[in-house]
């Protein structure tokens, strides 16, 4: 079973947005069985919709459409839909009341003409409904091929991927088993993990392909395995998974599909009952961000202080005047004491703390730019970094982040082991 | 002049990673006047790849093809170059002698084999040095056709194309002017703004195209003019942005393309000479993080303290138990107290604070899940309000960012006022 994702929106053609809706229809897909065979962008334009319509038509079973939905004039997936499937639009007396009613809820005002006319629908479709949106999804088959739309909005089109798409091709259509296994691996290259795995990678079975998958200091390593006996496929993907571990277990962090390190350290902090604190200069609160974004985080992570200024630095975390001024904001000496600071401030097991120069110009000290250090204080010990991340500034911040994770890291399996 | 982005990938695919190249790619393309035709991504496969190049050749002027460039096995994108080009792979001396030296001086040790493989490229190819990176851009013509192949590292890519493609395609191609501006509005629906400037847009001349990108809270219109008489261009773009203005004043906060609200509250801060701290505890260091994101924020951000946990409120900020006891933690009373004490902690002009239960499940407090409390401390005053953002958490806590940053951007356009 195959299906194409498109998005339509000049705003993705000319780079003003990212296109996330893509990565997100596409692993929902991927989980049932459902092969992507192949991601498009195109314009807002009639001709070139109803062309990339045709040329998929038979070729693949799902056409999933994103974007083009919304009440302005710009938007056209509706009548371009009504085009190619000879259809007209008419009025779904469930969406208007829905719309009629979420207006008036939501916005607090009367819905206008434009806002009912979102519950304008080509006559044959089936309608999806988009309980946290106006823009209602639709189903639509022509010969063997079904084209889905959706609205472009993230949260509205999420919602009708996972409320109406999935479980109506789960129910309608045969589709065969597929596993990924993805093994997190941190501190080493690419090149230098395939090498110490080039013999294993070569005597893997055909059905399972492998997939590099390299970011700073880190490769995730992606096994796909594609078939119809589901037990065979698991054991299978098991038994590699395994003797790939006794090849290069001292380098593998975790093996979750959606795992990152702020995952994996939050759990093993949990695991361990272990809190942490952040003293973050340059990283700007980027690392309290990261260990807040999901949930459980209160099991772990007290609290942050982003001390961006000097004087703060000085007046809230207590650093002494003196030794700034001896060893200048962006040093070893400095990062150790806003560690050792925040851990005692906080009452935590752990602590991190950075300061840098993430650039384009100097800040309050003469340290290269690109100059980063980074300290975490544990219960009995305080550990420090130099780094220099270069340029640009987003990278310099990226790093340091992914660096303070993996050495926090590092630190909590030594005491496991 | 036309270009197809394509990006190579099972990682795609399946959804695993989010495209990101191709809006770069675009932008950096669309700037010059070259017009973006599609973005495709496609697997990881010979025939895949060869049959997508076959149906683009003589069709547009440039293809742009990233990922697949790297020393794994799975990269395979220069053996298929060698397939469409009737071509062979051999050493280039200079790419291999960057690549030793790379290795060597960043990795610290001797480059293998694999690692001197980069360096084989299309003997037809004009190769493209990657100064950042090991894998090098490829660029090659057939017919009417420049197939340009650049690795999926995101910053090797974006070095490629600042400093060789975009030079070389100004240097050689001829090219229309594009011109885009972008008004930023808030607080208004886009069905709403678009009832008010109907009128306006139905006399907008033919060449210029009117495009509606609504976010959470925000709509940006986005006005896209293409010509060969800049001048006149130039002019048209300005007058309608003008008589636009003089319609839905009230909403607009800005004009800059790639500017977002903290961008543009930084500026504002910036221009006034006001500085600003937050307290965070839903949020969890998310507003100092974007606040930090860009360069010369040192001028208006002093520092936040993320207050996940309760103790830390306590303990740090120094909100009475008692209030806390009394209103709970989730209260208009405590996020109050919050934002004057990081206020008068930081000494700044402004101080934000949040508090809510972005759940899934519930924390210290009884509130519902999605209710937040943001407050806003002014020099003078404070402003607080109360929101439920619903679900999942991810947006609680964006809805909750950009809010705040709104709230803080009203009350600054008053002070201008």
């Amino acid at each position: 079973m195959k299906a194409t994702i498109i998005t339509i929106g000049d705003e993705i053609l000319i780079g003003q947005i990212v296109d996330t809706n893509s990565a997100f229809i596409a692993k929902s897909l991927d989980r049932i069985g459902v092969e992507i065979n192949e991601m498009i962008s195109i314009s807002d334009d009639k001709k070139h919709i109803l062309d990339t319509f045709a040329k998929l038509q038979n070729k693949v079973d799902l056409v999933i459409i994103t974007g083009g939905l919304g009440p302005t004039k710009d938007d056209i997936t509706k009548t371009t839909f009504c085009d190619y499937f000879e259809d007209e639009l008419v009025v779904n007396k469930a969406v208007e009341n829905h719309v009629v009613e979420l207006i008036e809820r939501v916005m607090n005002r009367k819905a206008s003409q434009i806002n009912k006319d979102q519950a304008l629908v080509p006559s044959k479709c089936t309608v999806l409904h988009n309980q946290v949106g106006t823009a209602p999804g639709m189903w639509m088959k022509k010969e063997n091929t079904v084209f889905i739309s959706l609205p472009g909005v993230p949260y509205e089109m999420k919602y009708l991927v996972e409320n109406e798409i999935i479980p109506k091709v789960v129910r309608e259509y045969k589709r065969p088993y597929i596993i990924h296994k993805t093994i997190l691996t941190y501190g080493q290259g690419e090149s230098h993990v395939a090498e110490r795995i080039e013999e294993w990678e070569n005597n893997l079975p055909e059905f399972i392909k492998l997939a590099y998958l390299p970011a700073p200091g880190r490769v995730r390593l992606r096994l796909s395995g594609r078939g119809t006996d589901k037990e065979k496929l698991e054991a299978a993907i098991a038994e590699n998974v395994k003797s790939l571990d006794a090849i290069i277990h001292d380098i593998i962090v975790g093996f979750d599909d959606d795992e990152t390190l702020e995952v994996v350290v939050g759990k093993m902090l949990t695991k361990q009952n272990k809190t942490i604190s952040t003293a973050e200069s340059c990283t700007g609160g980027k690392i309290a961000q990261l260990l807040t974004s999901f949930p459980g985080a209160s099991n772990y992570f007290k609290g942050s202080v982003v001390c961006y200024a000097t004087e703060i630095k000085i007046n809230v975390l207590g650093i002494p005047d003196s030794l700034i001024k001896e060893h200048s904001v962006v040093s070893r000496e400095v990062v150790s004491a806003m560690a050792l600071s925040i851990k005692k401030m906080m009452k935590t097991d752990y602590a991190i703390a950075t300061t840098g120069n993430a650039g384009p110009s100097k800040g309050d000290s003469e340290a290269l730019i690109g100059t980063v250090f980074i300290a975490l204080a544990t219960p009995n010990d305080i550990i420090v970094e130099e780094f220099n991340f270069g340029q640009p500034r987003e990278k310099v911040i990226d790093r340091t982040v992914m660096k303070s994770l993996e050495i926090l890291q590092k630190e909590i399996l030594k005491n496991v082991l």
